[in-house]
């Protein structure tokens, strides 16, 4: 694995997002695309209930396309998420490589999400976890609204530390702490991830931004100096609802990796052609995306 | 003086990249509103030819306006922009309480806005320092195109730091470094600012950052972490041109304001009367402004 390890999720946090259904074969192209720039990980979509979010319905679909030899895609990780029992036996089913699942550290995002308390949840998942790594597959849980909610404001440090104490104790090391709302600022950030450095250094901690507030990127340079290694981002900055006062876009892919490229990191990642990807969605979408280099440029 | 110091610039550095020339008896309702929400000091104009630069041919007018005694604002300093030794002139005679001037680190940024190398442009705004001191006036000095410059690309940081050194060896200490081109990231900030500390613990910081790239508040927030005071910018994120492909607004003053309030700093602004301004101007100007926080609203 490469020093920083980029998760691309633009395919499901993004699209999820949109209220226009992708059409599978131009997924397809986009996940081709994206595995070509040299990303670690793409998370492919959600295995979710169709019904309720129609948007993620050909999940299945998309991983038994690239379960085939001849579609295999070389040097990345293809994720999914999952959210209960029945989307770990789907995407058992179909191939997935690196599960990932969550838990709200909210009780009211919880709640609505889920139907149960955080501890609950939190148990449940712990479960499904297990069974993925009995299955001699990789798993990441995340801790959603880890650094504030848009229902209850602010959430409580010791709550979020807990349930990754948690999740060390039952051998899960590939921790994400998921800015659901936006609501994380720079110095939050590194206060959470010093905490958890100090509780195992086994952890391999990820980072996951969303850019409501302007202060996305400045939250994933925190993490990087605070050793984050894994971070989510997604392509032209989709994600969040397009369609409210409260544009929740996650960091564009594009600008974390010129960031990083600036930093001489990564230079490995072909960020002409992340550009090109998002330019492509924002004619696809008809609308300008939230990613900014995409429409600026590279600094020269 | 406060521990962190707002210095809000967009009536000079927003306005003048506008197309449309704003009318006098709106830009003294915007320093009235912006004074009253408690930033510190405010930038009204730059004392440059009217030919060249209609947008702040009234510089002086708006100067000597608030210098009259039923118009004076309270608590907050006015500043100017001046160029040479002309506009040093032009300041003097109407009132300005804070000369700001600068020197492009940039030759050829240099030569396209002064005629002149870096040195010699250094010389002639030393000497024009000197003078404003002489007459009991404040002085700021800024470095710009500090961290890179659009037509040369990469600046030499020891360039940079050599024209701070002959500033303090000049006995001004009131320093800005200027990011005309939105090119710095954060550990580039880090560094030339910590130089700067270890050159001469009297030095009062400042920074003024473009977001051209989206890096411009985590380069702010890189700066009051090794030390900077000073902050320049621009309600609703006004600034650069609006009619390029590079949308080159400053870092959002409110933007920056709730930043700061979220680590329990500043809380005095009112973050709220902010946010109105910016709508407004928004609406002035009849399109998006690239601001944030005036869209989303704060983080509850």
């Amino acid at each position: 694995m490469n020093e920083i390890v980029i998760h691309e999720v633009g395919m499901r946090d993004g699209l999820q997002a949109e209220n226009e259904v992708v059409a599978t074969g131009q997924k397809i192209e986009w996940i081709k695309q994206l595995a070509e720039t040299g990303v670690d990980i793409i998370q492919v979509g959600s295995f979710v209930n169709p019904k309720r979010m129609p948007q993620m319905a050909d999940t299945d679909v998309l991983f038994k396309y690239f379960s085939k030899e001849e579609n295999k895609l070389k040097d990345v990780l293809l994720s999914g998420l999952v959210l209960n029992e029945k989307g770990l036996e789907r995407g058992m089913a179909c191939g997935v490589e690196l599960f990932c699942m969550g838990v709200s550290a909210s009780e009211t995002h919880s709640q609505k999400n889920t139907g149960m308390s955080t501890v609950e949840a939190t148990e449940r998942i712990i479960a499904i976890a297990k069974s993925v790594m009995s299955a001699g597959k990789k798993v990441q849980v995340s801790v959603q609204s880890a650094f504030g909610c848009g229902y209850e404001g602010k959430i409580s440090e010791e709550k979020v530390l807990s349930l990754v104490q948690r999740f060390i104790e039952n051998g899960i090391i590939n921790i994400s702490l998921a800015d659901t709302a936006g609501h994380a600022i720079p110095d939050q950030v590194e206060r959470l991830y010093s905490s958890i450095n100090k509780m195992d250094e086994q952890v391999q901690s990820a980072c996951h931004f969303h850019n409501t507030y302007g202060l996305g990127i400045a939250n994933a340079y925190t993490s990087y100096k605070v050793g984050v290694k894994y971070f989510e981002s997604s392509f032209a900055g989709l994600g969040g609802c397009p369609f409210t006062a409260v544009a929740a876009g996650n960091i564009a892919t594009e600008d974390l990796v010129h960031l990083f490229q600036k930093m001489d990191l990564r230079v490995d990642i072909k960020l002409d052609n992340l550009i090109a990807i998002s330019k492509e969605a924002a004619e696809y979408f008809k609308r300008e995306l939230p990613g900014t280099i995409y429409r600026t440029g590279r600094i020269k």
